[in-house]
């Protein structure tokens, strides 16, 4: 339990104070949190209410979407990216989770975007160490790859971290986009020190109208977490584990019954 | 032109007939049939429609489902791919695909399907010999990985195919399932002469409620067609390139129309 995190957007129907007393009354000791509903309160008055409540900030989501070709969107993506890793300081969390982006519109070269996404990184990396946050490439399911995120597979978001010193850029681990690797085994002992969140979500079928969404409670789809779980530890990781489920049905219930079926799952499934 | 094939899942809306005749009337060589429905008009009826038209059958869709622990189900399925390796031959094409099989209900072990599937290849491979038919692993995108097929990438089918000789086990290359590979360059010209068919479908967006049914016409998503193609081409293949699509849009249109607009693309797309 001491390194179970709820990450926010799994009770997306509530706001950053109703997330900070969930987590306390469900004994919860780390969040992880996003952007939007950090800014709807403010951020200082986020960073505030975490700070009092002693909860820890396990990662802020999300920086990234930094695939575009055009000169201005491109300088606007990186400033905004620039802007997250402020965010994240502030709010007391080491690690900004990077979705890199998709394609373009109208562009199919998806090397020449991967390209432009480790360019990126490398402009952004020394901002991210002067304000003492990390960066997490993380690897997305295939199936967002033309829209969300070009980086597919944990192998590709190492070959890419590793050009940066560890303790700078890193990478995250979700079972829901990462379960179905043949490889996954092996990136994930060669990511070793790499990994900056690990992170929990079960793939059930069907997968709704709207994909983004078809992330289910750890334990009710195909995700063999016991699996990937161990080889995370034997990779030495030892930081906090984050259950993020995007799901129209969990964001429909009264949030103390998703922390505690998150709290129920995490249990069983980590024990 | 003389290398197109029309699978005929890209006009589900006709039968054997009605596809050969389109063929016919468009021109078009080749064509892909589906076990279902051949068996709708019987299985010589089919084969003597396409030999009568003249017609190359490049490949018959599809074996596979191979991965039951049930060892009933396993053998009724070993005993169902024996079947579609003679229908293969009696239809007059050396090209089986298979789609291996997803996770068996409530089992969560991948690795152990995986080697299910390979040893199964094992047992057919010999009766594929016999009867003159090459079995083509297909890849399939991983988001079809815990229904459709343990096998996600092309590097893992080769994987498979390598152990057995060149011309009885190969690969299916079809770039909805595989256009986002970060390694698809460099597993398509490991795969060289393994490559038993090109199969063309875009990947478009949204994806459908069913996604099963969201590969699009050539050119009209995501895929980077010419550069796929080349890649194929410096492998080695010379063989017949696959237009399959699923989609129920398609479907609802008029079958010569959906023929026009299959060759408009391969012409503009291979040029």
């Amino acid at each position: 339990m001491e390194r179970l995190s709820l990450n926010q957007k799994t009770v997306d129907q509530w706001g950053v104070r109703q997330v900070v007393d969930g987590c306390a009354r469900a004994g919860i000791g780390a969040v992880g949190l996003w952007r939007e509903p950090v800014a709807d309160i403010g951020l200082e008055k986020a960073a505030k209410l975490v700070r009092d409540a002693g909860l820890r900030v396990s990662t802020l989501c999300r920086g990234g979407f930094l695939t575009a070709a055009d000169p201005d969107a491109r300088a606007a993506a990186l400033a905004d990216n620039r802007r997250a890793i402020e965010e994240a300081a502030t709010l007391g969390t080491g690690v900004l989770v990077l979705v890199v982006g998709g394609l373009p519109a109208g562009d199919r070269d998806l090397p020449a975007a991967r390209r432009r996404v480790a360019d990126a990184v490398a402009e952004l990396a020394p901002h991210a160490q002067a304000h003492g946050v990390r960066l997490a490439l993380e690897p997305l399911h295939p199936m967002y790859c033309a829209d969300r995120a070009v980086l597919s597979t944990l192998a590709q978001a190492l070959d890419v971290a590793e050009r940066f010193p560890v303790d700078r850029v890193g990478v995250a681990v979700d079972t829901f986009h990462v379960w179905w690797d043949p490889q996954i085994d092996a990136q994930i002992a060669r990511a070793g020190a790499r990994i900056a969140t690990y992170q929990l979500a079960d793939w059930v079928l069907p997968l709704p109208a709207d994909v983004l969404l078809g992330r289910g409670y750890p334990g009710d789809g195909h995700v063999d977490f016991p699996a990937l779980t161990a080889a995370v530890g034997a990779a030495g990781y030892t930081g906090d584990v984050e259950v993020e489920i995007f799901n129209a049905d969990v964001w429909a219930q009264d949030g103390d019954e998703v922390i505690a079926t998150v709290v129920d799952r995490y249990r069983s499934l980590m024990s």
